[in-house]
């Protein structure tokens, strides 16, 4: 069974809880303005829901003591973050602390049946592995896969790296496995929530989060919520073009930003300047490796590698040129440029925020941000037990 | 005095009455779930403050007949937009009907003084003029500029077109005049407004708004509410790049979409076709009037002049290129079109639509319908007269 909060008020208690740890029941009154004797009563009601538990007395404020309350110890959400080629799992406590993470690589394409599986596994080791921290009963499960989704049916739609994933009930899937609540979203937005949450934007209501991985999609943070658009695929960006006369595209077009840069494009570009010669480290990875993946063209460029440097600042103008957009129609308080190919660092951030203060207006870019994410790989667990737990922390 | 509702049920009582019109007392108490007893007396207090009055009795449904509610036919509010070349002025009434419009042209580089002391003029031949109509109290007024504009300071700010308006305190000008609240914003904001409120998008939450006159700007609608960003320049896409290699803008940057299209660069290039020879409809005019505009270009494509609607594809081939980023990254429910240069009509619009139907991805241009705006010179009059009674009718 599903426990959550009966009214507005308890909710309002638990996201508190959640965002600030354990806190005084004075403060809590003045944050909420109740009563002392009607938030009493709320915190009751959690505290018999199993939602939140006493953690003994405040220091005094110069008249009794007050009791300090938190989320209860024994809450746990799941986070998991399947990506284009890699499933995360992690368990968080209530005020979603990751306790406990694993990864694995993994191949979206293989289906929904087969990775679901991997995750389902992934957790199962969490439940019952060696940190104790992690074992014990899930209230919730967020999850976000690397495509566009129907956020009012929960499922994938039409995803175009993820064939037999369209309207697969994914979310039904783990409910039945976990007897627990469910909720699916887009990878980016979960990492976006990741961000909002844990991350550099905690303070920012209007954010964009940039992510660079295999693909390149962008996360909308709206007064401190995901804005999704009509059919679930704003911040879908990486088919925006940058020049008619570019690449063509996996999507049939010509010159998208994807078809320019993100893990799939650096690895082709990089097998390409190895085979010209362009890169003799390139070259040599390749006899070695047999492959090219984006983490060899970062590990040429802090070489030195010349075609490597150049790979990743000809990638910085194009998302610059294409942010540069988003940021004069946006004007964001933030951009947070994360994900695998974000790795490549401060070299590509140089040349991303060079482009975007060059062609946005200067009202917009003023006091504009453009950072790095520093969350690594753990946005997309906290975005996804946030997910879930902004679902089960409301009263509707 | 500024008469305003006194809590969150009379406010939304005095939005229910503004977007529907008269309501019966038992149609009302369904929408805002309050008992009759509860409803009757907060409508009581609305026309002690009077802003409601009675209008009789409804058709009986069954029972006793039930009274019929409406906003105060005394109301009047003043919706000002103030353009490049124009200024319009129009008075509404409670419903934003509008009873009286006037316009001008008008240079907005002469500076607030100036172009204020015109719409005050203006204002003052409607609250006197033949119209009885439009004779009465203002209760508020509601003005657009076109630049950006500060909200938090209600403000303009560092309006490139607009020289001396840096700051100025248009609203305590007005204020002063007038007696009563008034609030400014950009004018693509109220345009989004005036279309939310009368125009095509009164049944779409989310939406994007291209106004196309002297420059190009965009009015972005989230969940009913004009979305500004972070510092109130949001929408401001008359600077994102179309092509590196383009003509050079105003702003400094190449390749801007003002440089290729809106009123000013169609002026330019009609300039250019009259007298290279290009054009001999253009040549005709130039020769006539002595000055070519956006106007003349439209005249002279519906007359079938080659090197007209060669402009008017171009255009709107660049338009389509920008919006098409825009919808992959917004998934807007609609996109709707207007402003002076949107005259032009049909053909720009089917350039617009093809480009992006190519360019987005299919599943935000599943439903998405491209419009022209149907509310042609008030939607800026109504958007002002909503802007100011947003305010008005509300409880904070």
């Amino acid at each position: 069974m599903t426990v959550r909060p009966e009214n507005p008020h308890q909710a309002r208690l638990l996201r508190l809880l959640r965002q600030d740890g354990a806190r005084s029941r004075a403060e809590l009154g003045e944050v909420v303005r109740l009563s002392a004797s009607k938030l009493a009563l709320e915190l009751d009601r959690l505290a018999q829901l199993g939602l939140v538990e006493s953690g003994g007395l405040a220091a005094s404020r110069g008249g009794r003591r007050s009791g300090i309350v938190r989320l209860s110890s024994d809450l746990r959400f799941v986070g998991v973050d399947i990506g284009a080629t890699s499933i995360d799992v992690g368990v968080t406590n209530g005020e979603l602390e990751v306790l406990g993470h694993l990864s694995k690589p993994a191949d979206v394409r293989e289906g929904p049946e087969a990775v679901l599986d991997q995750t389902m596994e992934l957790v199962g080791k969490l439940l019952t592995g060696e940190t104790a921290e992690t074992h014990g009963v899930i209230h919730g499960i967020g999850l976000g896969v690397p495509g566009p989704v129907s956020f009012r049916d929960r499922t994938p739609v039409s995803p175009p790296i993820m064939p037999g994933w369209d309207r697969f009930p994914v979310r039904e899937s783990l409910t039945r496995e976990f007897g627990c609540p469910v909720l699916v979203d887009n990878d980016v937005n979960i990492m976006a929530l990741g961000e909002l949450h844990a991350g550099l934007a905690r303070s920012v209501d209007d954010f964009l989060l940039v992510k660079i991985g295999t693909g390149i999609g962008c996360g909308i943070v709206v007064d401190g919520g995901i804005y999704r658009g009509v059919t679930g695929s704003a911040g879908d960006i990486g088919h925006i073009r940058v020049d008619e006369d570019g690449p063509l595209c996996t999507c049939g077009n010509t010159g998208c930003l994807e078809a320019y840069f993100g893990g799939a494009a650096l690895a082709r570009d990089a097998l390409a300047a190895a085979r010209s010669g362009d890169s003799a480290f390139l070259a040599e990875r390749l006899a070695h490796e047999g492959v090219l993946t984006a983490e060899d063209v970062g590990a040429a460029a802090a070489s030195g590698d010349a075609a490597a440097v150049r790979m990743v600042r000809e990638g910085g103008r194009h998302v610059g040129l294409v942010l540069a957009s988003l940021v004069s129609f946006f004007n964001p308080g933030l951009v947070i440029i994360g994900g695998g190919v974000a790795g490549l660092g401060h070299a590509l951030l140089a040349e991303v925020r060079s482009v975007v203060y060059q062609r946005s207006l200067p009202l917009a870019t003023g006091n504009l941000p453009i950072v790095l994410s520093e969350l690594g790989g753990t946005a997309g667990i906290v975005g996804a037990a946030r997910l879930i737990s902004d679902h089960l922390f409301s009263a509707e």
